[in-house]
């Protein structure tokens, strides 16, 4: 029996993940947290998954949540102490950290210390702290199991292997949206265009991340945490179909990959269960069908959001932070309908470029260099 | 330092296995056994790798080499007496089978009982005795280290997991050089076609048994004992290109797989150093040129030696012998312009039929069931 908790449990990765527990016997829910801007969905799984605590960020939320469950159990907690008490629960074997944003960072430090191994949804935590975040891991003796898809295949096609042999790791974009357009055609894009996946069903931030390549930047930066590689072992592989989910290639030459569907709940149950495999109902790959597998070259001209993440994970320090914050806000005000999709861009560029780099943040200069790049955005745009 | 000895160094994969051992420091060449067609190769590997013991078949052979060698500290013997020898040498880790045809099966059970891991290029050896092998391995202690390329892609593909998760087995085939025509194309085939294979320069039989499909069908034999899965678990995907070597489907869909360049020196290489991976000079794929990887269902009612050999194997008992004795003949055969291509099909069928299944077949009830299946031949083509 394993006993977890989930931070960001109404969000896509969160409902997954109780999903995958429902279609498991042996995994307890200790605690949920989530924003509060779904307190009929948090209830609902409290009914179901019976937690013994339950996290929501405003406190006036948590008092409207702990009025309608007062019949059960539950004690519930509000702000980033009850994210942190969750988080090191004596009881909870594996923290999932499905949470949106910077707010990731301090429970998932916290989690740690406590000997959590981390199930890793949260981008921010390796992109901001990742100079952090992994040393502490390895001291504590805890494991971060990637869940994000292609990170989670790479993590597969590590399975046995000594990372030392490593040669490249060769991470899978399906290019988004607009692969293929030139810079002339992006410039007049609207929301509703970048907002159609072709590939995968997921949240509004993260797919107009897709179709900017930041997402895909992001996870680069992630890869060179979480694999302990150096940049220049990172290669992107556009593959518009997403059926290999990402490969690694060896010394030697050989290149093993993962493939599957498009269904996240492998990665969340692999993680949830690693090393261990477990049966998961759902599609499977036909081979017989599915004709061919293309491969293409990022258009690095035209979709500036990886460039500028290889150029920000290359200058290191407090750059990663930057990058991530500019690009949110960005995102945001795109989806606001504020400023084009190109200007996401020129946002995540100028912001850059204004930064003088802190090496080593501590998770302090890392939220301070947020709302130093939040506060020049806002001035400027 | 490893010691190993090789059955068969003066064939394709011998000379291979030699090529490695050579770009490597640290591997010694105890002994080198040949057929003796080739005495003047065998005979600069001996004066390269310093074996302190050869073994020739004919001991005609091995009393002419005994003279061009006498100025080496090296003994020299012949037929199965001089095979077992050299499988069962104290200093000897690993024994390299690469000999072609049963003779290899003895010298593999005796070098088993030995202690000896085994790295596996002899087909014959589980398609027709896997029930004696691989319970003698386990029983013995040790690994059957396969060298084929689709069986190492597997192997690999395997690494670090539960076989008991294993889901099925994806077997991937080039299709041939007939990929595409039908049973009427193939009625005029001539010798020369058949020799022309789009991806792997091998030898002459094993070219013809991939333009047959029967080399797929024996892959398919093998697998069966080496991963110890059912038939039905067995799937073959034709993908021309023969860029992915294999593949493992697990019980929650993921499905892992070994890619690379059609470069025999990666197999061998990994089965001399398993579970350790080193560097291996030679072209990487470049999944930007690469551009595609087609997939088709294999054509089973034009490519008859798939479906005969899955029938042989769910037959079981003696049968996998006579399908593979029947070719082994009926590709004599062809390749001597004595048959016409689609009589390979046949003959094989044929003999099947009139065979009367051994259950669990000694080696000798297998040699003499191969001797059998000759005469019919002889008898009948």
């Amino acid at each position: 029996m394993k006993t977890i908790a989930i931070l960001g449990s109404t969000g896509s990765i969160g409902t997954q993940t109780l999903e995958v527990v429902a279609e498991n016997k042996d995994i307890k829910v200790a605690a949920l947290a989530a924003g509060g801007h779904n307190l009929k969905l948090l209830e609902r799984q409290i009914r179901q998954y019976c937690p013994s605590r339950v996290a929501v960020w405003e406190e006036a939320a948590a008092k409207e949540l702990r009025a309608s469950v007062r019949d059960l159990p539950v004690r519930v907690v509000s702000g980033m102490d009850g994210l942190i008490e969750l988080s090191v629960m004596e009881e909870v074997d594996i923290l999932v950290t499905a949470i949106v944003g910077m707010i990731g960072i301090r429970p998932t430090i916290e989690a740690i210390k406590a000997g959590k191994d981390i199930a890793l949804a949260n981008k921010e935590t390796l992109v901001t702290a990742g100079h952090i975040i992994m040393p502490l891991a390895r001291e504590c003796g805890v494991r971060i199991l990637p869940v994000d898809s292609e990170h989670s295949a790479i993590f597969q096609s590590l399975n046995g292997e000594d990372r030392k042999c490593i040669s490249k790791i060769l991470l899978t974009a399906s290019g988004g949206p607009f692969r293929g357009k030139k810079r002339s055609d992006l410039e007049k894009v609207q929301v509703e265009d970048a907002l159609k996946h072709p590939n995968w069903s997921m949240g509004q931030k993260i797919t107009i991340d897709s179709a900017t390549l930041v997402n895909k930047g992001l996870e680069v930066m992630e890869a060179r945490w979480l694999f302990d590689v150096s940049l220049d072992q990172i290669q992107v592989v556009v593959q518009p179909k997403s059926i290999i989910h990402s490969m690694v290639e060896y010394v030697d030459g050989a290149v093993i990959a993962q493939l599957g569907t498009p269904d996240m709940k492998l990665p969340i149950q692999y993680a949830l269960y690693y090393p261990d495999r477990r049966y998961l109902p759902g599609e499977r790959l036909d081979f017989g069908k599915l004709s061919q597998i293309t491969f293409e070259e990022p258009d690095m001209e035209t979709f500036l959001g990886l460039p500028l993440a290889f150029d920000a994970s290359r200058a290191g320090g407090s750059m990663p932070t930057v990058f991530n914050a500019a690009n949110e806000l960005a995102v945001s005000k795109f989806l606001h309908k504020r400023i084009r999709f190109l200007d996401i861009y020129e946002i995540i560029s100028a912001s850059m470029q204004a930064h003088k780099i802190i090496q080593n943040p501590t998770v302090e200069e890392i939220l301070m260099t947020e709302q130093a790049t939040y506060e020049l955005i806002e001035s400027r745009w």
